[in-house]
C-alpha cells in the first residue's frame, strides 16, 4: 500500500485523520438505519432448520384433530367409575375395541355401564369422556372388566384441539426455526414455509501483502488471507450466505469498482482492510464514493478493533474491518453478526452460551472504551489469553471472551464475570 | 398395531413386560460401548465449519514467518532510543522504506543512528530490533527524524514464530472447528482438513396411525409424522447426517427387514416407535433379532421418556424412542445428541446456552427419576409449561428446560435453577 500511495507518515495525526466520528459498540449496533429486510422465499421443512419465518405460521386445523387416548386402557363414561376402589370395583361390559389409525367401528360407542378397549393414541369413541388405564382394570369374565380406580372427565384423553386450536400460532415470525418447531409444522401438514432469504454478504480482502490461503510458499512480507474464511464461517452461523469478493489490489479505483459491482448483489458488504494506515484511508476513500448516506462511523471505542469503518451506501450496510485478523473477527462478532441477523429478519436471536467464572488476574481498561478480552476457562476461573492484536493464536487458544464495559476502568482478579463461549 | 397383533391388555404387567432393565440417564450415556468412530474424510476449509478434525493439525512453518511491524512507524535499534524524551529527543537518519508484501530492499538495513520507515505489517529490516510508532516521531529535516519516546527490543514487532512455531498445534483433534480455527488454518496454508465423516443416522417411524407430513387430509385416528423431521434437525445440529428410513408398517417382519437393511449404511439407528404398548413390544422384538449384544436398556428413569429402548446390534447403536413426539425429542436430546457427537469423533462438544433463573412455581418429582421440565423464561423467572407428554406445543412454547435430578424429590418455587435454552 505504501508502495503505491503517498507516505502515510506525511499525514495529519490520528485525531484529524480517521477518528473524527468515533462510536461506542452500542451506538454502532443502533446506527444502521432500519434497512431493507431480505425477501421471502419458500423452503421445504427438511431445509428449514435455523431459517427465519417471514410471517407467523398458524394451524390450518385443530391438532391432534380428534380426541385421543393418552394411555392403554378402556374408554368409559367417567360417571360410571365414581366411588370404585380395590374393595368395591365397578363392572363394565367391553363392547368393542379401537384400532390405531382408524375411527372406531360405527357400532362401537360407550353407553352407561359400557367400555371400549383403547390403545394409546386411539380415537375416543362416541359417548366416552375418559380413559381408565389398563393397570386399574382386570378382565373378570369374557367381555366384562373390573375397574378399581375412578377417573374424572378428560382423564387419559387429549382434546381434539389441545395441541393447537385452528388458527393458533404454530411458530412466530422472526425466530429461527428450532427442531421442535419443524415437528409442530409437520404435525400440522405444513411442509413448506416462507422464510427470509439468507442475507448475501460479500467479503472483500485488501492489502498488497495479502495472498490466497492456497499459496504454497510465501515471499517475505506476504500473509495468507486468514480473515475471509473465518468471516464466511461467522456469516453462515448468523444465517447469511457468504459471497467471496476476493482479494482486491491496493488501488483505490479497483477497490471502488469492485465494491460498486457488488452493491446490487449484496445485502451487506464486509471489507477486511489492509493493516496499514494508508490502506485504511484508501478503503475509506473508496467507500465514501459509493453513494449516500456514506460513512457514519470512522472508529469504534473498542479494543481490539478501533480502526473500524461503518457506512451505508445505496441502502447496503458496509463494514470496514481492521486489518489485524484478530481485531477483524472480534469486531465482526460484535457488530457484523447482529447486523446480518437483523437484515435476515431475525428479531429473536438464539442465545449465546455464557458461563460465570472468576477472573484469574486483573484487567486494565480505559473508561469509555469496551475491551474484549479472550480467556480460557478452567475450573471456574477465566484466565486471560494475552498477546498482540495481530495474533490469531490468541483467538484459537481462547474458549470465549469477557467484555469489560465502557464505564469500567478495569476489573480486579477474582471478580465474577460472564464468559461468552465460542462454538 | 393392536389391530394386527394380540390384544396388549392380555400381557403381563409393566414390571415383567418392559422395564426389567431400567437405567438412569447417566448410565444410558455411559452404556454405549466405545464403538467405532466414523472414518476420516478430507474437506475444503470453506466446508469445514463445525466439522470434527480426525487428528490435530500442526503448523507446517512458523507464523507469521517473518518479524513483522505491528505499528506504522520506524524500524530502529532500540539502544538508539534509550533516554530520549520530549525535552531530549534522539535524531536518526531515515535510510529507506519498507513496502507492504515485499522484503526490504537489499540495501536497506538499520545500523547505529539509522531508521527505516515501516507500515503496519511490514517486514522488519536487518539490524532493527524494534519499531517506534510514528506518533512518537517527527520529521525535522529531509531524511532525519526526532524520536521522543524510547522503545525496548521487541516493541512494535511480532516475532516470526509468535503466532505459531513450526510444528505447533493449530487445532486439536475432536473439537468442532470454529470460525477462528478456520482462519488459523488458512493463515498456515492448510486449505483442506481431515475430519470425521458425519455419522449417518437412519430414522425410522413406526405406528399404523402415522402418515407422512404431506398428507393433506387426515382420516380419524391418523397423525402426521412430526418426530422424524425434528429428529433430523437435531441430528444435523449434532454434526450427523440424517437418513430417512421412512414409516414402517406395524408388521414385525417388515420392521426387522427394514432395520437389517439399514444396519450396514448406518452409524446409528433411531426408531420413533408407535405409541401403544403393542407397538413398543414389536419394536423390541424386531431389535432383539438384529444381532448381539442386543438390547441393554428397556426403560429410562426419566420423565417424560420412560419407554425408551437402547441396544447395540452388529456394532451399531440403536435408540428406540417413546411414541409421544415430545417424549421422543426430550430423550433424543439427552441421549441421542451426545451419542451422535461421540460416534462422529467429537470429544469436546460445544457448550449449550444456559441461563440462571428463579423457578416460578414448585416442581414435584419422584426420587430416582430425572425430570425434564419445559419452561419459558421471563425477567429471570422460569415458568414451567405444563401439559401432557403427547403435546408437542409444550416444546414449541418453551424457551428451554430445567432438569430435576434423580436425587431430588422436587424443587421449590424461588429455587435458582439452570435453564438450558433451545437454539
Amino acid at each position: 500500500m505504501t508502495g503505491t500511495g503517498p507516505d502515510p507518515h506525511d499525514r495529519p495525526g490520528p485525531a484529524g485523520r480517521e477518528f473524527f466520528t468515533t462510536r461506542t459498540v452500542a451506538e454502532a449496533l443502533a446506527g444502521f438505519r432500519p434497512s431493507r429486510r431480505t425477501t421471502a422465499e419458500t423452503v421445504r421443512l427438511a431445509d428449514a432448520l435455523d431459517r427465519v419465518p417471514a410471517a407467523s405460521v398458524t394451524a390450518p386445523h385443530a391438532l391432534p384433530g380428534f380426541a385421543r387416548s393418552t394411555v392403554d386402557g378402556y374408554a368409559v363414561r367417567a360417571a360410571d367409575t365414581y366411588g370404585v376402589s380395590d374393595g368395591l370395583p365397578g363392572y363394565l361390559d367391553v363392547v368393542g375395541a379401537v384400532r390405531m389409525g382408524t375411527a372406531p367401528p360405527p357400532d362401537v360407542g360407550v353407553g352407561p355401564g359400557r367400555a371400549v378397549s383403547m390403545p394409546t393414541g386411539g380415537v375416543l369413541p362416541p359417548g366416552a369422556d375418559a380413559v381408565v388405564m389398563v393397570e386399574y382394570t382386570q378382565a373378570v369374565l369374557d367381555g366384562t372388566i373390573e375397574v378399581v380406580r375412578p377417573v374424572a372427565p378428560g382423564d387419559g384423553v387429549v382434546r381434539a384441539d389441545e395441541d393447537a386450536a385452528p388458527g393458533a400460532e404454530l411458530v412466530p415470525a422472526g425466530r429461527p426455526l428450532r427442531a421442535q418447531d419443524l415437528g409442530m409444522l409437520a404435525a400440522a401438514g405444513v411442509t413448506c414455509v416462507a422464510v427470509r432469504a439468507r442475507p448475501r454478504v460479500t467479503i472483500f480482502s485488501t492489502g498488497d501483502e495479502v495472498v490466497p490461503p492456497d499459496t504454497a510458499t510465501l515471499r517475505p512480507g506476504q500473509v495468507r488471507d486468514a480473515t475471509a474464511v473465518a468471516l464466511a464461517a461467522m456469516i453462515t452461523q448468523a444465517g447469511g450466505e457468504p459471497l467471496p469478493g476476493g482479494i482486491v489490489p491496493d488501488d483505490p479505483a479497483a477497490l471502488e469498482a469492485a465494491l460498486r459491482a457488488a452493491l446490487t448483489a449484496s445485502d451487506v458488504i464486509v471489507i477486511s482492510a489492509g493493516s496499514s494506515v494508508g490502506a485504511r484511508d484508501e478503503t475509506a476513500d473508496a467507500v465514501s464514493r459509493l453513494g449516500p448516506p456514506g460513512i457514519w462511523c470512522h472508529g469504534l471505542a473498542i479494543r481490539p478493533g478501533k480502526p473500524t469503518l461503518l457506512a451505508e451506501c445505496a441502502g447496503v450496510p458496509v463494514i470496514g474491518l481492521p486489518g489485524n485478523p484478530r481485531s477483524a473477527l472480534v469486531v465482526f462478532r460484535l457488530i457484523g453478526v447482529p447486523l446480518v441477523r437483523r437484515v435476515g429478519g431475525c428479531t429473536s436471536a438464539p442465545a449465546e452460551p455464557v458461563v460465570r467464572a472468576r477472573l484469574g488476574r486483573d484487567l486494565a481498561s480505559a473508561a469509555g472504551r469496551l475491551d474484549v478480552v479472550q480467556v480460557r476457562v478452567r475450573d471456574g476461573v477465566a484466565v486471560p489469553v494475552f498477546g498482540l492484536s495481530a495474533l490469531l493464536s490468541v483467538l484459537t487458544a481462547a474458549d470465549g471472551y469477557v467484555i469489560v464495559p465502557e464505564e469500567a476502568t478495569g476489573l480486579d482478579a477474582g471478580t465474577e464475570v460472564d464468559v461468552t463461549l465460542y462454538r
